[in-house]
């Protein structure tokens, strides 16, 4: 600015006046300014200005990984709330790393976001000194697809418990006892009885918890016994998902549904299915988080529990929003309902399944 | 740091080559200072920083569309190198969109990144001034997937045009004649001769009007004559594709292989295929960009085109490095191969495909 000035002959006042549209300024120095400006090219250091307004019109997003087509969803819908008041977004993926989600937060607060929508990676309360320390900070952060148990802060979420009891309930309904939960918690040791499995859920994500939650209540309202074996604990990636199923067909009582957490689950138990020559859906029932354009060009399509990404992402920043604009109410947790694309693959379980035959591969 | 310094009790410029690490400090007052910015959660400003180092140590990235797993992969590729030289990446999403590209551009420069790697929508000269204005102000830009014409930027990308005529190439030599294109360019008139077809390419992405060239190759050298009806000009989405390809489907003569652009465009090809109750492959054979897991558990698994999305995305960050460490040599293009993922959608045509009964759906 003080160049600006130079060229065109007046007082740095008058130039910042000119440049920042406010106080007065003669008719001739402003053409004088903006001439000049053109000339060098100015750009208005929104940094600098920031620093004097406090506001960049800026949120930064963290999210757990930039690669999951549901945070792609998730910031569609961000997108669009910025783009309707003129906020821009910028977006950091934290790999679902607690390390890499800290030093996002504060690279985003280096950069002086007025606002930010977390999905975050903790889930116990000594991994939650950066948000605590952005939160000290008075910068707004709002929650998506996960609460963070013991932070007080604004949060959108599904409700993921009865999504996952309504699909085992669709299971139950045809007549399923045997039915399976893939992704259960990654554990070394395995199976694990369902006390142990609830505490292991204590120290997880909390949306992951709250699916499994929902499959044990709807196991318990059918007099259905849960079977430990019926729930995986393998590593989150596809390969170790399709062993993992392998050795559940191989069960002399192999599940006959399987309810899955998310779309590499949904992939690996429909290859795992085919591997172990079982036919989908007539030996196997799927209903899976979260439905894709894929999905419905499956043969036969698959039913699907599709939430609302978009939605979420709107939300959130929408709340982010009315908390950068001095909103000082009590921290609310908002819960958008998931809606069942119901195609066509879960079908009544036949009469006996009966695998003499293992044949592994 | 001045607050660091008076808590501490120290001078600032004590406190400042304690925080910074620089120069020399007695034990007992680098002791203080630090209990001092503790005690103040001092945290260092970056930007502070980068104003006195000219370095922030940050790149941004900017893709057409955050929602594409393309885009996806290419990140995690950006994110891996980034995570092994101590860099982050802030990413922006330009929806295709030229002025929301300009905006990010503007954002990305304010926020003092280093350099940036950029998807671009522009494909004419008169659509780059932000670009333009970036170079002039000598932030290293490297472009990828998509090289935009008339800028000397360094490029990342995949030989588009070898893969889709290596794609029409594997039908031909199964005896296929009937080759659909899609997605052609986007065009009210229709259908669109070659001649006008290779004009309107000329103002398309590079990417999509290079894989129309090799599509156009493989005919050639098969001595195919080339039919405007099997290049579909609908809009992008999956709706407009399904109308599209089921119109060419109702022809006398309708295809019996399609070369589908993206993800988008093979689920539309295949719900058409569906929806005209044509067998998938026995009356159409399908390969496809990209490949993702769904590819390979469809019935039969789909044979695809698999670019390498995260080396596209390393190589692009490790440029972009080289450019930031003061690199000046000439502007480069580096082209990766992409791979195919044969499995079992390529099949030969039935000696006569005859429909007397177009059902319509």
């Amino acid at each position: 600015m003080a160049a600006v000035a130079a060229e065109a002959g007046v007082a740095k006042a008058t130039a910042a006046r000119t440049l920042g549209n406010y106080g007065a300024v003669s008719p001739e120095a402003r053409a004088r300014v903006l001439e000049a400006a053109a000339r060098l090219r100015y750009r208005p250091n929104s940094l600098a200005r920031s620093m004097t307004t406090g506001v960049t019109h800026t949120i930064g997003v963290v999210v757990a990984d930039i690669g999951n087509p549901f945070f792609a969803g998730v910031l569609r819908g961000i997108a669009d709330a910025c783009d309707a008041t003129d906020y821009t977004v910028i977006v950091m993926s934290a790999d679902e790393s607690i390390a890499k989600e800290s030093s996002a937060i504060g690279v985003l607060m280096d950069k002086q976001v007025d606002g930010i929508v977390l999905a975050s990676a903790a889930w116990r309360p000594d991994q939650t000194a950066h948000i605590q320390e952005a939160m000290s900070r008075e910068i707004p952060i709002v929650l998506v697809d996960r609460i963070v148990p013991g932070l007080e802060l604004d949060a959108v979420v599904i409700d993921n418990r009865q999504s996952a009891r309504d699909a085992v309930r669709r299971f139950v309904a045809v007549g399923h006892r045997r039915i399976a939960f893939v992704w259960g918690p990654s554990a070394p040791e395995r199976p694990l009885e369902r006390e142990r499995l609830l505490s292991v859920t204590d120290t997880w994500l909390w949306s992951s918890a709250e699916r499994l939650r929902g499959y044990f209540d709807a196991l318990d309202e059918a007099g259905i016994v849960f079977d430990p074996l019926l729930v995986s604990n393998c590593r989150l990636n596809e390969a170790a998902t399709v062993d993992s199923v392998r050795a559940m067909l191989a069960l002399p009582d192999p599940p006959t549904a399987v309810l899955t957490t998310e779309t590499t689950a949904t992939v690996g138990v429909l290859r795992a299915t085919r591997d172990s020559r079982f036919a989908y859906p007539g030996d196997i029932s799927v209903i899976g988080f979260d439905d894709s354009s894929w999905a419905s060009v499956m043969e036969p399509p698959l039913t699907m529990i599709a939430q609302p990404m978009r939605e979420l992402g709107r939300v959130a920043a929408e709340l982010a929003f009315a908390r950068i604009g001095g909103d000082r109410g009590d921290a609310a947790v908002e819960t958008l309902p998931a809606t069942f694309n119901s195609r066509a693959s879960v079908t009544a379980p036949r009469p006996q399944v009966s695998l003499s035959d293992d044949d592994g591969r």
